[in-house]
């Protein structure tokens, strides 16, 4: 039983991290913090979770983070880099879900991110938290980059043909659908049931911060740069991400096999049979990934299909995966929930 | 470890038996019918059970039924009818999620049904699956009515005060909200996405087959005829009941202590705060059943809340709940699950 | 022509207003005000409008809204009462959409609204817009206090049986359900497409300020008191209000002949044939109000079901109506669009 | 005033046919036919044409279509090719609204569509009805190949850069997402609600009937040969196609001039502003398309995002726009309905 806190419980991947902390046989929840709703407690902003998380929001003062085996940021960007040290100092691993210590490349980061990194130091020793190609990396960290929600789709759909060395990777292409979820649960006018739904809109076409972070996962798989386009649309769906990859490719090459094969021994990746088309839904509320690869006409573009929950492989789910790895136990241990379908 | 059986899994009452059956511990699955669907492997229609229920559909002469512990029957009207009786004989514990054995009253059934009854005698044994009001005679069953999904609703929320003999019984108001998987998998145009989404109707007015179904429970409950006024409606949500139910009641009673007290020790039941509104999302996907109760300017009507998830305590969760209950395991075993919340 | 202003355009009743006024054929747009806006394009906002909308918001100072004909407030209560006096003295007519003048009971409207009126001699001269109850004193009307949405699907619904004297007006119940647009386009968390959407709940079951204005209204038609129980519901749409009424009634009345004789002259209010169900579809845009009624089994309950889109006839569609017959135009002019379906 | 008759109305395209004609001020309807619900009035089961379409569907044999001055077809694919002959021999100038004349390589269409084509000479005859293509051919046609939504989206989006001989048409993506209204009102388990909301899903990656219809716009407007991909999406909204197209291209172009200067005449064609995203919702409803082009960060990757009404731009409001070519009147003559937003 390992001892955990979150900081910064009171959005979606804060209560989706409840939802499954509270099911898992090796955590012990400890302390969640929101300065704003200190004293309040959890399951008054959550009914959902009445009678299974007795906690209240606390002061991160009064939390006793270092007394904990792991701290989960939950928070904006910004925020876990000024917290993170001390922590790591108290010998408190931390699982960052926001994007401080993700891109490698601090000027880049700080471009994109529009403010100065407080500790580049701890972005060297960070480590990127994709499972399926950091496992090992992950085992021996004391802090987890857990990756952004697109980038996980998009980087498990890519993954099995950039890492063969296939593919023309001057040119591809990453369209990509969200649920409106991955907007966080912030009172904002365009996320409003009134705006977002029967609606559908592409938004930050001209750059979006998963760019350079999808960009930097292919060129670590490809061992070369790579030129990427990536359009995230806003789809009107509370949870899901569908990402639909383009790639150009000559030759013959089985590709359904090169991708069965890769991911064989995962257990969160699903590759499905040819010819089929993944739906979010079919992994809603679970921590899967499902994928299917197609060559239209057998021409020279592959698409690839690759569906995940925003909120739990794309955050919470991940960041369980993480912790399951940083403190070994069982990686799908208390992330075995069957997806919700209907 | 005792072994189950559906019958005819593949509607939405089916696929939720499964995901609940296929994480319950002490369930082993052994077969699944379908007479159209037969050699179809179940996770080609459901991906979300891919990797977690390897069954395929089977012709229900195949299926081995007479040797499970207990099946369920998911299937239309009138089916459980003529098999329940085969099945009985061979020791099999039978629990019908469709409505064969819920009406007391064979002629009425008979009217509101539209069929003619295949076995009378055994309406007379079937016990009525509500656990809350009747645990302690399912225990012993052998057949097992599964209530409705409004009637677990609107039963739950007037019994505290129908049992204490309050509130005017002669013009009782259930007005129901229910979300469209309600209306089965069945493919007909009212239930289309471009028909049922961005809209709200009522329907039957004239009358619903679970009209007698709640009046029925009702009148045990007051032990004295009830007037019922129920009206059912259709709203854009996949999961979900809503029922708003309205009592005529003079003299100063406190209900908050009341439903408190009725709902102590029911784990599925959670009675909220004074003042609050349960939501439908907060019992998504799990066997609850939140309730509230208002008096809205201390007048003389009061106003109770009561909500499910119609395919869970509304059908295939309450029927594990009661599969727990006839072979002795904790009632919430397997039933667990925190809702999906966003 | 006439010339009309709208103050405080930027919410859904504004942008209502200026679809529907943009193709008026007797209206022409002069302003539309708003501080915190103040020049940018309308079309800027509500790209809807793109290429038929080319005013600006300006400040309410520099609106000319003195030399308009009518000036339509479209703001927060407690802003019109507060301007329209001096309007008014410049002879323009004064159409509000908020609540400031819908209650004549000036202590009551101050409990219910939480602040002290700013003008109670105008509220004594004020015309509730209600075109179907008060045509005549509209027509000659300076102020008209345009009908809330819930209080118009709900009058309209009652109204045939209350004015013929019928029903037992001391137990009346209005079960209302609301699309996500009646709550304006406000950021707030509740309203958010991930809280909202698949999702339904019961709000202010303790009182609601629409109560005292539906209950003021049926007073009126009965010329007695009357008690009512009204509920709003949040329901997963955008647009559209659904009104279930339930009304105890003794006696034989040939309901569906006395609904249709009182509409038989009202352009806007569609009774159903008998047995019907109207959809918040079915007036998807429009200004129609579409009505059934129905008496369960024969039984002593009466259920009238009463549909508007709560944007349209529920308040900018119905202001529109009453500006047309303040000026003498036809009362559909401008306002015969076809619902949008699906 | 023309005379007006339509084959098969009882689907989507038919009542937004009927929505678009009742409102016409040019267009007098005579004719709706249906062999399966001949007898019964277009309100019964379309309620929002209630007081607006008089008309019952007919057997076609007693519609009178011959002495119709237009007759749309609304039909599945494969019914005009066997009707129109007879109508264009009396006179009866014909637009279809379906895919039998939409593509000239008659191999081609009976490969895509698997029949036999039922008139090969008429194809030849037949005019593609994009109007901004191919308005001077339309004004002299007798029959008229509306085209289908998907490629009236892409084929608008990709126009001016492919007509300027600009980008690389070795490698054009074309990534579409539809409203489920764009299934039809067939009754199939896919596009209930319950499978269709709350979901995202791509369908036909293998190959879709749009592409060589798509691919013959483009390689006319280029003259020469394209390579397209082309990804449908079903995504949970009722109205609304939103392609994203991604052109590979090298060179400094001003981009936005180019489309601005294209569309400049084009009624329903908008070309937004620099930055801008299109919402589908901004042309719910009407016969718009919004377009905005955008080059990412200065790359080598033009994204175009162009959004219209399936329904209205999409099917029936282009073929009232080919009829107001078809007979000279004002092109948008009926056709000038402000977006409904929200």
């Amino acid at each position: 039983m390992i001892k955990v806190g979150i900081v910064g419980g009171t959005g979606y991947t804060g209560v989706e991290l409840l939802r499954l902390l509270a099911q898992h046989p090796e955590a012990e929840l400890r302390a969640i913090t929101s300065r704003k709703e200190a004293g309040m407690p959890v399951s008054d902003m959550y009914p959902s979770l009445r009678g299974r998380v007795a906690l209240k929001f606390v002061e991160p003062a009064a939390a006793g983070l270092s007394s904990c085996d792991v701290v989960f940021f939950a928070t904006p960007n910004g925020i876990a880099m000024r917290e993170a040290r001390a922590l790591l100092d108290a010998g408190v691993k931390v699982i960052d879900l926001a994007a401080d210590f993700r891109i490698k490349d601090v000027a880049l980061w700080e471009r994109w991110y529009g403010m100065q990194h407080a500790c580049p130091d701890l972005i060297a020793e960070a480590v990127y938290g994709l499972p399926e190609l950091n496992r090992d990396k992950i085992k021996g960290a004391r802090l987890v980059a857990n990756p952004g929600c697109y980038p996980t789709a998009a980087q498990l759909g890519f993954l099995p043909l950039v890492e063969a060395g296939l593919g023309d990777l001057t040119h591809l292409v990453a369209d990509c659908k969200s649920g409106v979820s991955g907007a966080g649960r912030k009172a904002e006018v365009h996320t409003l049931f009134s705006e977002a739904s029967d609606n559908f809109k592409a938004y930050a076409v001209s750059g979006h911060r998963h760019l350079p972070e999808i960009r930097q996962g292919l060129e670590i798989m490809a061992g070369k740069p790579v030129n990427l386009t990536f359009v995230p649309h806003l789809t009107p769906l509370i949870r899901g991400i569908h990402a639909t990859l383009y790639v150009r490719l000559d030759g013959e090459v089985d590709l359904q096999s090169l991708y069965e094969k890769r991911f064989a021994n995962e257990y969160f990746v699903d590759v499905l049979p040819a010819g089929a088309h993944p739906e979010t839904r079919s992994v809603r509320g679970s921590n899967l990934c499902r994928i299917a690869v197609h060559r239209p006409q057998g021409g020279n573009v592959v698409v690839i299909l690759s569906v995940i929950d925003n909120l739990t492989k794309g955050a919470a789910g991940q960041a369980v995966q993480n912790m399951n790895i940083l403190f070994g136990f069982p990686e799908n241990l208390g992330l075995q929930q069957i997806p919700l379908l209907p």
